[in-house]
């Protein structure tokens, strides 16, 4: 059906991503592709027979034909192998076989052996997840110092604040993307800890490491840990074929980073609509036939992922559930999920960062705005205010009366007050009344927020 | 299952289902390919040029041209649309550009004229569904009468039933038989309703067809029922941009085929283990290193399917929360969650007619089991026959003592009975304590179960 | 912990819904708490002495007996059973306990004869779902009315159509209303056809009758159907333990409908935001510190709804692959979803009632917001329009052109492009640029929508 | 529909489990209770007060009298407060109205003074799961000995290892056991440093602070200090009203302890089958119509709610794309479903800590399985050994065959080794094919595992 020689050499071809914008053309998605799987497969078999000959198990010529063997991933075609691999249910079978046949007959008895399918799948499956979570990392640092350098920018411009879609009391912009920072280093942490923990996965057939010792190992438990170290991967305490601590890990921190990605994306959705206009991405898609619009296309495909992160997750957290030394079904159902988790996640990330470092802040919309309740979005500090001054009775009384007003007469509130009796001497109206005066601890609270690294 | 020649010169590269045997070189997996995708895209564009053509709308000659162009998917290529569809979010904008450059001069302004992204989309991906599913359909009714013929062909074999993990009380091969295809077919009913009602999707800009008024259409109402006309697809009531129900039926009518095939898989994997053994996969997979093994790998991919399909409907039915004439993210998370829906499902279907074809059922080692328990698996029975012969009180005494030292003394409970006076005598302990003469109304009802289409 | 004595002859204690302002104090609310459900088990167990006494299966006063002990489900107090049940892992064994107790000795064993737990938990389960169904459809009915009244009101009311958040081209706000109409009828058909086939549960240990046969049933077949009668509900062809259609098809159309309620919301959710304020809910949830914020609460729960109704559907259709003929949780996994799913959807469609019941519409802020863009939201007319006169290129050119200087210098675009030599002769810009004038089919749109009954 | 009267002085009545065996009558049961979020509503009001006493911001007499009326939760009935909750959305609204009434008249005024409803609700919520999380984490810790207990005796305890469902080769029961241990504590560590760090929540009205300092505090951003201090929570480093890591940190250690336990159950449920029998719950449940039958009812309760854990924290997670100050809807999203994964779980933890105390291993059963498949589980060993001997072809033909013998006659595998010349002398056969020989380093990983605290 297909014909291996033509794919040598072009890595990246497959899964074109054409119904994938938010990941098309990303670090994640090469990452991730078919060939970057065969990729980690062979070098999870490599490092194998390297870690075997560094242990004594194996000829180190027969590392050495093997590490050659699996230097191609072009050779070896993701559409055959996955062809053959319905018939074992996993594409390791065929790729085991393929190996063998690339390697001097000599060597070949060297190839996976001891191992299980398993231990290569999960290990090549670490192998990807590591290549991923790099980039992803910078790309949250790229966003992270992004959001910085807003917040810092705008610490105290005022905009209002808003709670169940309502102007509620004002707020700050800095602020705000402080609070979109901290998220985004809240999913810094939790990636990193993950990343600094995938561990490699080998334990043969059942988890005993016995073939091992069978092919002549006398300690088979340092064999793990060597051969982590070959591929830069954490040794396991015991063999996790049933024990999927790794792959809940990834699914929760990346359900994290989805969702914090999307808690931006919500609010530069909200704070870009045509009435609202406070934000803009700098290169919002265009229409042909509507030269007005400019979508918020980044921040869609943001809210996109975040939208199918939760569901992904989910079928990972289930697989834990997986009876005996190899489940028939859980730990096949998290190879595509996980996958999908990886690249949605890491090019929402490439995107986060275009969104934020090119985002356009209109703090003049955001003044402006913050009057379009005629003050009453300051309602809260003049009761305060009025308390002392008038009774609180009487002050909840003439506030609610002049908000009404307010609103009815569509004029300001602080125009409506200053006509009370007694209150334009009580108070300072002007200051009371002015919304950018009324933002309480947000400079404060932005402050520190930007001192954690 | 692709035409290499048509992809300038990279054959099978798009989604190598290198991760998936499940739906692997299946009809499902080709119905869904990027390329299978942008066929259906190109289908959408011609159609609807046509459908102007066929309304005065557009000259004949335009949607020749058009349609000629559409011809041939090979020129373009999904991994270019997929890294163009960045800039807009979605892969319709460049196609439209590409295939507009593909057209004679004269013919460009009738491209896509009057429509959006969205309605292209939509309809390629009921289109992709149509496609989809008709094969789906064919497994599943291979699915159908393979059980039908187990189902008739055991409509007499005991085998224990199992509750909890535990024999409760007999049951026949023939009603589980039959029980899973009337599963089936509730799928099959389900999927085929959905599948006779996939819409055409026509809306213009914000769903009031008002581009194609100003483009000349005197009643642009009529245009989305001949569009429809030209695919084979249904005339919606309503441009359904926002509007999900299709999206909403086929996850449902999806979930509901995969979880149902979940079903057989999960009794296929409790009888094929080894300690049960009732039944076996006609071609297992093997194992290189353990000759013996003949793993269930059929039950094993759709179990895995099972699993996945939930997850995937959730976000679609998410997705029914779409705001506005087009959501920022609601539409675009539906993309791939319906096409992985599709062909897992589809996948699983195929599997499912192989599993069933070639089932292996060994009547001998279910009618074996009906022992495991010394006869207490019909105990059930004996309660209520001895109840009149020695009293309510007294036969339930008689019973909880048999049953404790037919398991102490590893004893058929006959045995153990026929010891006890009175009662060997009163009733046909040999009739009564046979598990085989007791499956109720099994083969009753297989029959009633039969009958149904 | 609790206190059984206390809980005596005082319904509707549980579940107090303190944290579900979505379906506290409603229909859906009442019928599926815990008291809801100990009534509907003993409803179920009643039945089934009836069903057998119908049949001769047993004495007219036992049925008469069993059905009086049942009519007081004050009697048994759910904590005291719920605590009960950890032992065998369903209510229902304490419950056949105490109801046995309850019931003059002579008829004890006419209680839950030949049944097994499942049998009378399924039945109670679609007993309670008809209850909750029944007012759940009766709110969307209302509902239905309520978008049918606004759709017809404001069939010619103009209003911004917003894709990705932008304003794209102008709608109604009548085409909006309609459907939204159109979901709800979606809903209505899906849950009719749902609610009418809910079935009776009834099989015995394993799912074959065996029991009823044992306890002198001539033709067991017969007894589900008459029990399906006693109920209300529809007789199943075949036991459904681990068949379980009924579960997801409710699963289906309750996540369906809280997905189409979503949708309505999400709309009013952007349209009631302080800077559009197109949309106001009639009562909204008010501030006592913010007397100017009127929160489209009702609006705020339906979001919530639909935003949890697809992970438990989800759940629902996971234990479709339930093994065995009682499966070892994937049974025990439905109960609380499913209850969750049917108080959740149906406090949402009463939500939905009052909300469109008093839905405030400003037709006024709508065509006002249709200048919010200069005029630019009939730029894809203008495109058209101009096209035929200047030559296509020309037309674009002029148009990107205008719309640039519209944007630039806050103009009216109408009045930029009639400062173009020849433009201002050659259409009629008054018209062509009036946004009202350019809702397309959106009336003929909402008149053929209403037609749907 | 409910009587408030009744209510007054009688908590723990709410939620009374009757669909839930799972957390009925469970320490986690009880500390989601309504009447437990009440408790946790008001000692977050109480301390609210209290800290801004400590603070200056109120009088002490004010703090005293506050958290005087907040002492008796059975004051407030959820049902009432639930009702009234619809008006304005959520249950903190009429609680305020409630503790002010109950509060005297001078100190009225200090009641939730500069607090909005979610700074209650977010602060309440962490200490529900702080009160829930701690009894949980006992009972992991009992979970955990009993399963090093188990793992500690049957250290060199061999069984079949399984895989796909099939016999592979043979692995301990001490390591199966280490291996559950091993999650268990990896879930321990997890939900520790989500308990050791739940934070809690002031912001007021949109997350500045501002009111406090409306109100007089010179420098709010002592406030939360104080407050977290009072309650035992830890102070946020900014208002979380829209940035919910503790929320996705608690579902995501939920998630994993409830999937954790899944396995365990998942390997419980298959080895308590009728034909395995290797294990079995120490007090399983009992059927009265089956005397034989003792249903694993723990593990059964453990697996559902493993089924239901990944649905509840998709939607948590989905949650963190929470739009504004406060969202509408992503926050009421949030509530019922985390009560809902902290009871589940919690519940699950004392389920385990029962199951794993009582569970009986029989490890005669264990060793009778291993010569199941006649010899064939040590067919790997036999490659391994006799290819030195033989050459790797002859080998490998020779075991082939006698593989295929060994089946087809049911002899063990070591009968027809011996009669193919060379191979008895070569090789120590009795050694080499006898199972409990082949565990490889199974006690090593099981020592090394149980090192781990």
């Amino acid at each position: 059906m297909t014909h291996p020689a033509q794919h040598t050499g072009r890595p990246g071809e497959q899964d074109a991503a054409l119904l994938a914008p938010g990941w098309a053309a990303s670090p994640a998605g090469a990452a991730t592709s078919d060939t970057a799987y065969v990729r980690a497969l062979l070098d999870a078999e490599a490092a194998l027979t390297r870690a075997q000959a560094a242990l004594g198990q194996a000829p180190a010529a027969a590392a050495r034909a093997v590490t050659e063997a699996a230097a191609y991933p072009g050779r070896f075609d993701p559409a055959e192998l996955a062809a053959q691999a319905r018939a074992g249910g996993n594409p390791v079978i065929p790729l085991v076989g393929a190996l063998t046949r690339a390697v001097p007959k000599a060597h070949a008895p060297y190839v996976h052996r001891g191992a299980t399918s398993q231990d290569i799948m999960d290990t090549a499956t670490m192998l990807v997840a590591a290549r991923t979570l790099d980039p992803l990392l910078a790309d949250l640092a790229r966003t992270e110092e992004a959001l910085a350098r807003l917040a810092a920018a705008h610490r105290d411009t005022a905009m209002p604040g808003r709670t169940l879609t309502q102007h509620a009391v004002p707020t700050t912009f800095g602020l705000k993307a402080a609070g979109w920072r901290s998220l985004i280093l809240d999913a810094r942490d939790r990636v990193r800890a993950v990343r600094d923990t995938l561990p490699a996965q080998l334990g043969g057939a059942a988890g005993t490491l016995a073939a091992f010792t069978a092919y002549g190992a006398e300690d088979a438990t340092a064999l793990p840990a060597a051969y982590a170290s070959e591929l830069g991967l954490v040794a396991p305490l015991l063999p996790w074929h049933t024990l999927r601590t790794p792959i809940a890990d990834l699914a929760g921190c990346l359900a994290f980073t989805a969702g914090a990605l999307g808690k931006l994306a919500a609010d530069v959705l909200v704070l870009a609509r045509t009435e609202i206009a406070e934000l803009a991405e700098g290169s919002g898609g265009g229409s042909s036939t509507m030269p007005h619009k400019a979508n918020p296309v980044r921040a869609t495909l943001l809210a996109a992922a975040a939208r199918r992160a939760p569901g992904l997750a989910a079928t990972l957290y289930g697989s834990l559930a997986a009876e005996d030394e190899r489940p028939a079904g859980a730990w096949h159902a998290e190879w595509e999920p996980l996958r999908d988790l990886l690249r949605l996640t890491g090019g929402a990330a490439r995107d986060a960062a275009e969104l934020t470092e090119g985002l356009k802040v209109r703090a003049d919309t955001m003044r402006r705005h913050l009057g379009l309740t005629h003050g009453l979005i300051v309602s809260e500090r003049l009761s305060a205010a009025l308390a002392p001054v008038l009774g609180r009775a009487r002050a909840k009384e003439l506030l609610t009366d002049a908000a009404r007003r307010a609103w009815a007469e569509d004029r300001p509130l602080a125009a409506v007050l200053a006509e009370e009796p007694g209150v334009k001497d009580a108070v300072d109206l002007g200051d009371l009344t002015d919304p950018a005066h009324y933002t309480g601890s947000a400079g404060a609270l932005t402050d520190r927020a930007l001192e954690r690294r």
